[in-house]
């Protein structure tokens, strides 16, 4: 295809005013842009580092903000599941099923979510070569289901610091499935002894260009009107103003790639 | 306390004959070098490489046949839970709920463990300092259980390597609470193409000998009594017949760590 | 600058046959596409891995034929010094002097190389990160010479792999120097238990773009017609013939980065 | 043998007062607990990060005082060499020539040291395996010495922290070459953005004891009346002081082990 396609959102579902204006904003950036765009939005989340994070407004309510973004810009929608029990009430409100990082092992939700039918997006572990990961891609297909997708999101170096290989982006598209970049979670500082994960925001556009230029089919870039303000992840997401022209660069170089 | 206590016993509960066999031999070791003995079996492997791997007999089977082997040898057991939902089940048969290093971050299933009243065992993650291992504590602590233990189990180094860092068992001896060596899962060489995860049994002592040499306050060893054909881990899991030697030695070390 | 440059040619000089006929080849190649080139061959290898490697002609002669390849084509030229003494001698006949990345702390090293007002392109080495590398630009300046560059070559991740930190790209660059990717050491695998380094030369594509689409301000690429005749670092080495296609889809990144 | 040997002495030669006074100390409490020592002190720093840092009184004056120690207490004496041509000076004051572990694979150093005669240690570079370091005993082997030492002191873990893989100790024992441990650089945490190493000298005494208890041969710690004054290394050499009382534990932990 020419463009790659774009998984954006805000980190969780904090209030549908935020859902709505973040996607208004990016699916008008798109359409611009000619670029598939994937709302995202986690209904929870569940591996927060310290139990004091917020964690969300609850999975249903979540859940239906999510599929009203979607019905109303006609937009596919993902978000993270974190137990085999979520995935079938998941699959009532989201087209994509994302499977954390810290899960990408646990053979009882990769069944569970591919027995719903829907896609699957599997993100690399941070202590999983992309060589490995295939064996993630076969427990899905064994499930019966062949919509399986792959992100990288950086590699444990360091108690405190991920390093993203981009040998990866070759290597996972080795087993026939479309591979995403996260640009966010990539730039993750983890281990903090503050209890809340660091980042370097102003590196999501080299991460990206990188992504588009090895030939990742997809982004995926959280954002939020004012970062400062999230309720999580606020260290990486990208501010929502500077999406377009970030996104104006990478079609340039996703041009000079494919043509 | 005089001894480090040991948590020893197969992978994974494979049959009646094993766990009595290697629960039999153990105790007797133990009690004769005045060790404090926790009889360890996992009901089922959720996160194996491949979906060809052995998972297990069935959940409460397997946790009936640990039950059985605690009650008859009057030892606490251990086994690992991989969900929220499994908890209250296995605080039925299980003295020590052990939660996988992959899941140290979840925090529903590290509230649910710590629900139980039982104890609970946290393995560091690959991915987690020593230090971040206090936001673990904390959860369950706030959850109202203080009855908390850490694993060490080695951290990722490139994708087909892990190295056991010994500042952990002082850094995380500083949350106050027990540390475990697990000298098993700390000589995994994860990522291997074949999808079975590699080892250096040989090494077993090494691992063990500097933990107790630093002060772990126990020790987890996996021990089979013909490690090749064990259903799971056999790359690193110590021939039962070599167990009392090393006991011998490390009950020395120990000593002179002490006295 | 419109373009990036080029530092190319065989890994060490082994006849004036082989420098004269990449030279030609590469000189050829980087007219037609307007990309200004410098000739790098090592007159000698000081660090390899075994005693019984290959590791030259003789450093003057290898000195000479260099120079003689730079005269030739009206070239600018390349090699590593590997001794504040050899420092010198190479800027007779050199004009980048180049300091290995394992030597990238070595302050004798350094200060002899910039004392002969030559530019010093400094390797990154696998044990530093971007960052601390402006110590070793401070060495250089401080000596009285602003001609520095820097290059990344990968960081150590596990005994057997190294990893490429594209953040490097822009952490390096903000220390006001050219940053070169060397697109052929990054893809080493060191500490084989051959004693002979190994590689992946199929991805020196993606580490090429991805450097070129983060801002890198050159390229480093080993080439010869033959690798597997090469008598070093022939698992790395960019085959000659396929330089030339790698080299138009860079120049084509490139122009939508800068446009 | 009985006991492991003591490499011990300040980073750098400061003063007579200074190298005089930890060598009396030094001598008398290992006189007292029966630990072979060499005494420890290098004649110049020439791998500083920063250019600006203390690298030394001139080196033949600070060679001078070493043999001047060495001579005066009966004691071997070592220091480190840093290029080829220092290595025959440096043989007429100093027993155990000590290579850097940044150069353990310059082949011309090696061998330079190796045709001295005297006993060359060698330290694992931080990129370096323990099974590589094969390559770096064999370059002495072949220059017809062989009174070779390997000296562990941490891998490259993230860009400012290191680990101490005890497995290592096994590893480059089975070379055939006694196994020091670097109990002082191990702590570094390299890569601050202050240019002075970092470090965490309570944990001296876990590497210590690991070492000892994992069957390591020697260790190497760097000690200073006052650790806050010293001109290198500060951050991580014991205090004098505490001297006594971690190598009482030790010699404990060694009983334990060799009986």
């Amino acid at each position: 295809p020419k463009s790659f396609f774009l998984i954006a959102g805000p980190c969780v579902v904090e209030s549908e005013d935020l859902v709505m204006e973040v996607a208004n904003d990016v699916y008008a950036i798109c359409k611009k842009l000619g670029i598939p765009y994937v709302f995202k939005a986690s209904y929870r989340k569940a591996n927060r580092t310290s139990a004091s994070s917020f964690t969300g407004i609850g999975d249903e309510a979540a859940m239906q903000l999510v599929k009203k973004v979607g019905d109303h810009f006609g937009l596919p929608t993902t978000s993270d599941i974190h137990a085999h029990e979520e995935a079938a009430q998941a699959a009532k409100y989201i087209d994509i099923l994302q499977i954390p990082a810290f899960l990408c092992r646990q053979t009882d939700l990769l069944v569970a979510a591919a027995e719903t039918g829907k896609i699957v997006n599997v993100k690399k572990g941070q202590f999983v070569s992309g060589d490995a990961m295939k064996f993630a891609v076969d427990k899905i297909r064994k499930a019966g289901n062949d919509k399986v997708m792959l992100t990288e999101r950086g590699t444990t170096f360091g108690y405190q610091d991920l390093i993203v290989d981009y040998r990866n982006i070759s290597i996972m598209s080795a087993h026939n499935v479309p591979v995403v970049m996260d640009c966010t979670h990539s730039l993750q500082q983890p281990n903090q002894t503050t209890g809340v994960t660091g980042g370097n925001p102003q590196l999501i556009g080299t991460i990206a260009k990188a992504a588009i230029a090895t030939g990742a089919h997809g982004l995926f870039i959280e954002t939020h009107p004012d970062p400062s303000c999230a309720k999580s992840d606020g260290a990486n997401m990208l501010q929502l103003s500077s999406l377009e022209e970030l996104l104006v660069q990478l079609v340039k170089i996703r041009k000079a790639v494919v043509e």
